[in-house]
């Protein structure tokens, strides 16, 4: 394993290594005082985010400098982009400084395969255009997994805007790989064309939907971004697609809820869900440091 | 003490200890080379400025480096928050990635209150609307208690956009409460409604409100915000409200001045008088660092 | 040496002597893994950006940390400047803070020399206004003379946009120190109108020019900035005065190319030779971390 471009094609051995790794991080920095890392000392690892994310920038900083390791951040909104300059140039700029890795996040769905192919250093996608968000994916197994037990024959729904999103993506393909069954639920006009070859079960009826699952996994509705087109109302919308208390009253077990942040409370999820029991939305953040630790360290380690 | 919230109802003895502990970084910080701390070795602090302010957030950053702890960033401007995440949301979501502080400046009076509500951790309150700024009013009484041995009986007047401005409250309850006499002075459109329950003197004329007191704190004219409604133009403010050299040439003794920054020269005061031996403010940016260090200290050491 | 603000008259002495320690650097970080230094733990360098320079910024911030330095970012965008505060304001705060040394980077001519002026700390120019950038020259005489084995006698062509740029002023004062010829090709409007001094060979044909050198410079067309006024269409300037493979096609020894960056590839250069093997390009991007790891250490240790 050379890059985590994303989880299309990666193996359940490779999956599955990383979120063991992830768990002894995740018990290390519970301890008290946590438990601190030396194995990237002396590493440098570029955060090269094209696309605002602040959250997901200070989880991969966090991971990096919890293994030692040092970061520079470069960001689009102060770059040399902004002066015509390449994507290709900026990395081969940034790999001339005697950098270590990249971390790259771009609204271009393929620009860290781009920079993958032409850079010597390891490449880790963290999230482009509507392709895949690996970490998002495996914090998410990773969650899923410390829950259950197990991935092998869990039932996954995965509701909200399937098209315009990587996390549904890396999901789909990470818990395939892993044995557990995908269900998608959103109205049709937020599915990928392709979606029958996904090997998923589709659902347009959300009380229907959440009977056959053991968790779910609520998509943010992109309302700054591609969305807005692509439904009849916010309103009509969040009366059929938003997960509350009433649609999971219709079951008798409780129902996992996960998200990957940030949540528009009321849209796709109620403020009673996001905040109930049933909700591993925080479990998921503190996942997310572990993960990406596991990822430095598979990728950057000797 | 759990956070610094603002200094409304902080005793003697703890502002007391935080300005003794102050001191004693101050000295081992101008030795040379300087002393070097590792108390909170291992800690992460959380630096989030939904507003504005380079400078006091790198007064923090180096406090907490200079105890050996790391510090993120979040800032407003390129974050969730644009996304429409709500304050909570993003505090518990950092407070997962197991940070061990925050340290929060915001436009709303009392979104650090809310915060330290929710949070299991420490918060610092770097200046909440036209709420608190309890570390400017600290760096404020330790460069007073520095010059003058003692704040008991100290008369200090506090002068210009009194109803906006956090730096004012803070100090009042400071400063009382170490028993200093506080005067105001400003036009009567910047003085909050229910002044009369502050405990201190009122001065409309600045030349009679010099006479009568030991040192200065000039307030910011705040141009670039809500300020401008509340005076009739900037030029008869200046006339009637700016710190120059003729006001204090009324006096006999030396009146010592004191600015929160940045300052507007030739508005609030002249060139002449920031500049001049009376001038504490660059003794304030430096006791800035030490009561940081000190506030840090107090709640992040064991 | 106190700052390093230019190379108008710094000596050979003190050019050579940077080079030789930027050299050494450079091995240095070249083995693997790469050795560490520590000459500078302790110390905080305040990297003062007033424009936009992600790179030179991160190349800066490099080369304090690999030298066991901090760094403290203050950029305009976010800062007290946008309040009214002057330079020399900022500059004695952040003095104020204890910090060791600044580097600026600003728009206005002068700028570095003016805060030299009245600072104790050692003062770094990353390049002000259309005046200087001595540590881009450094690296671009580091990457030269790494190249030829010396710098003396050598023929280096710059081409492009001379009046409004900084790296051609610095690198005609530091090649001519070091024996070097230095030749111009440009348009007639974008040389300054007091090139005579310079004791330089002027071309307007780019053909001639590349006959009678060993390397050339190509500037950067700031399209973003002044020059637009200054040439007649993008069009004819490309036409004239980009760098491709049929004007070196002219010459019977092969031609070694520099370039700041950001590039605007087509428009002063083709990709072509950008990306030939002729093109020293990413080596100056290294060599500028050593180059200011140099600068750093000369100015700092002890």
């Amino acid at each position: 394993m050379r890059h985590l471009l994303g989880l299309y094609g990666v193996s359940a051995d490779d999956i599955r290594a990383i979120l063991d790794e992830a768990n002894r991080f995740l018990s290390a920095l519970q301890q008290s005082p946590p438990q601190t890392f030396n194995t990237l000392s002396g590493k440098t690892i570029a955060l090269c985010f094209f696309e605002n994310s602040t959250r997901t920038r200070i989880s991969f900083d966090l991971a990096a400098r919890r293994l030692g390791a040092s970061t520079v951040n470069f960001t689009a909104l102060t770059s040399s982009l902004q002066k015509g300059e390449t994507l290709l140039d900026t990395i081969a700029n940034l790999e001339a400084m005697n950098l270590d890795a990249f971390v790259i996040r771009h609204s271009d769905s393929g620009a860290a395969h781009v920079v993958a192919k032409r850079s010597k250093l390891p490449v880790i996608n963290a999230g482009d255009g509507a392709h895949e968000h690996p970490t998002q994916a495996l914090l998410d197994m990773l969650t899923l997994r410390n829950t259950f037990g197990s991935l092998s024959g869990l039932r996954v729904l995965i509701m909200g805007d399937i098209l315009h999103s990587r996390v549904a993506r890396s999901n789909i393909f990470g818990l395939r790989t892993m044995g557990a069954h995908v269900s998608l639920c959103a109205p049709p006009t937020l599915l990928p064309a392709n979606i029958d070859e996904f090997g998923v079960t589709l659902y347009t009826n959300l009380e229907r939907a959440v009977q056959s699952c053991d968790a779910a996994i609520v998509l943010r509705l992109q309302l700054e971004r591609e969305t807005a087109g692509f439904i009849p109302s916010l309103r009509e919308y969040t009366r059929f697609f938003s997960l509350t208390e009433e649609v999971l009253s219709k079951r008798d077990k409780k129902l996992f809820v996960l998200h990957p942040g940030p949540m528009n409370r009321e849209v796709e999820i109620s403020s009673a869900v996001a905040d109930s029991r049933q909700s591993l939305i925080l479990e998921q953040v503190t996942s997310g440091v572990a993960v990406r630790m596991a990822v430095l360290q598979t990728l950057l380690a000797n």
